[in-house]
């Protein structure tokens, strides 16, 4: 389970990534990226190898990754790779088998600018909460970048965005420790937490709120966490190039290991399931006035060293 | 997606139900229970029928069962069926790929007997939630009938039973009005939807509590809507022969149709998606002192027309 995830050349600059791609149309891989290519899993296989036909899709790839990254060299890469410019990023889990578990309030700017707002737990006064607070998206809410966040006229008239790390746990396991649990992740992504704030407010928990169609932007690839420190990453979010989000990972009030020691004190964490980690501060709802999402708007997140999620309103 | 889902005669008591069994250790299938026999859906497709090999599991047979439904006739249970005496009944669906989405707060009754005790909304005098709570519970906390609840020593002491009646949705959808709603619903089985109240209580949003390793009892199987009216029936919970439960779906303050318009107002439903409609008053944090459950105590929870889901706690 603590198996080193990649033996290529950290320092080279051309960190690996795993990516799912539509080749052509109605032809989706699941796959490498490097540099400026894509490489589908089952090209990287040999013939014979047995991985070769039981790995369909992200999925399949994320709960085989520990053996897929033994296998990989820089050998691996020096077959024919697809020009990226000639495929179509995907949403990195199209969609997850996994749980897409999100943390509310986890960075403390973010609790002060919406607690003042709306209450929906027992914090009365701007306040850290003191244990994580975890509910769920619906899987099929993921798009990738470039897709359109549809706006769900007529259930909401209240749309946000939240910048989020996406972890991604690769292996399963109940009663993790913190000390033992960045074992179990398997990498990072961008996600856009896109909420509805009155179903949000409304319906007192957030599922909802959370789920409507297109709302879980995703991507644009998953960067392993042998190649960037998940813990300590610039993550900024602009709307039409109006810088609204700036922090960083190491603020959050409960870190990745401790979510999924919390997690997993009761349930047993799968891979492939999904930790969005929290939001910094800068939503649209914590201006005053509010600056809510609106048909034509642009939501850009960078988080630095795994790249850009971009998606429009519609 | 109106089609009747079944041909066979209702009044002859031996409705038909779409179950997961065991059949000998490891061997799993999904299929249709009549009277005391099992028969897998393979056996019941003709051997050139295409859908005999898509169908592994309960997902695939919830996806296809309109064209299933439509095959079958009083002749299908011609052939020699599995006793039910030799197999093991699972979950229905032992791996739910769809969300199980629960309701919070949907009896009046059971509205007033948690709100004096913990708020978590905005509820402050007890009152009936102005719309409908929806939130879920995690795919790997399902359990057949039969199976244990293991207690969640260390994270929990405060482990409660719910009983529900399940709602099992067929076809996909979203704004989807509340006179077509039931045209979703492919049938009913019933859940336990076994809540660590202190973990609910303390995270301030419901996952956590409700998802640990096994608080998600199902079965004994799904009955087709065709078989059953959803709407009106019993539904009785026991805890070592206790009577706690008493109530009728009727009672349901926001109806399963009504549910259906709610949470595909922003997402589109899917097949295999699970609603969980809330649970009548008599839980265990209802009574002074609580009632909570115990090592060693058995849940039994009855609905009329569906049949009893028992599970012991461990």
């Amino acid at each position: 389970m603590a198996a080193e995830s990649s033996k290529i050349d950290h320092d080279s600059g051309t960190a690996i990534k795993l990516a799912t791609v539509e080749l052509k149309r109605g032809v989706v891989s699941a796959g490498l990226v490097r540099g400026e290519f894509f490489w589908p899993v089952q090209q990287i296989l040999g013939i014979s190898d047995p991985e070769r036909t039981r790995i369909r899709d992200m999925n399949d790839l994320i709960h085989s990754w520990d053996i897929i990254a033994d296998k990989i060299s820089h050998q691996t890469f020096e077959s024919n790779g697809t020009p990226l410019a000639e495929v179509k990023l995907l949403a990195p889990i199209p969609r997850p088998t996994g749980t897409i578990m999100c943390v509310g309030k986890n960075y403390l700017d973010h609790v002060k600018e919406v607690d003042s707002k709306f209450t929906t737990g027992k914090i009365t006064a701007p306040d850290a909460p003191q244990y994580p607070i975890i509910f769920t998206k619906a899987p099929q809410s993921v798009i990738g970048s470039g897709a359109a966040i549809r706006y769900p006229h007529g259930a909401s008239s209240q749309v946000d965005y939240e910048a989020e790390l996406g972890v991604i746990i690769k292996t399963a396991g109940r009663g993790i420790k913190k000390a033992d649990a960045m074992r179990h992740v398997l990498g990072y992504t961008i996600i856009n937490d896109v909420t509805a704030r009155d179903i949000q407010k409304n319906h007192q928990q957030w599922f909802l709120g959370k789920s409507c169609d297109t709302f879980c932007p995703m991507g644009p690839w998953i960067v392993p966490a042998t190649e960037v420190d998940g813990l300590n990453l610039k993550i900024e979010c602009w709307v039409n190039d109006e810088l609204r989000q700036s922090g960083r990972t190491s603020q959050m009030l409960f870190g990745i290991a401790e979510l999924i020691e919390v997690i997993s004190a009761g349930i047993t964490i799968q891979p492939g399931d999904i930790i969005a980690t929290g939001t910094p501060a800068g939503v649209g709802s914590g201006f005053i006035p509010p600056k809510h999402l609106k048909p034509g708007d642009r939501v850009r997140i960078r988080i630095e060293g795994i790249g850009e999620l971009t998606n429009a309103v519609e």
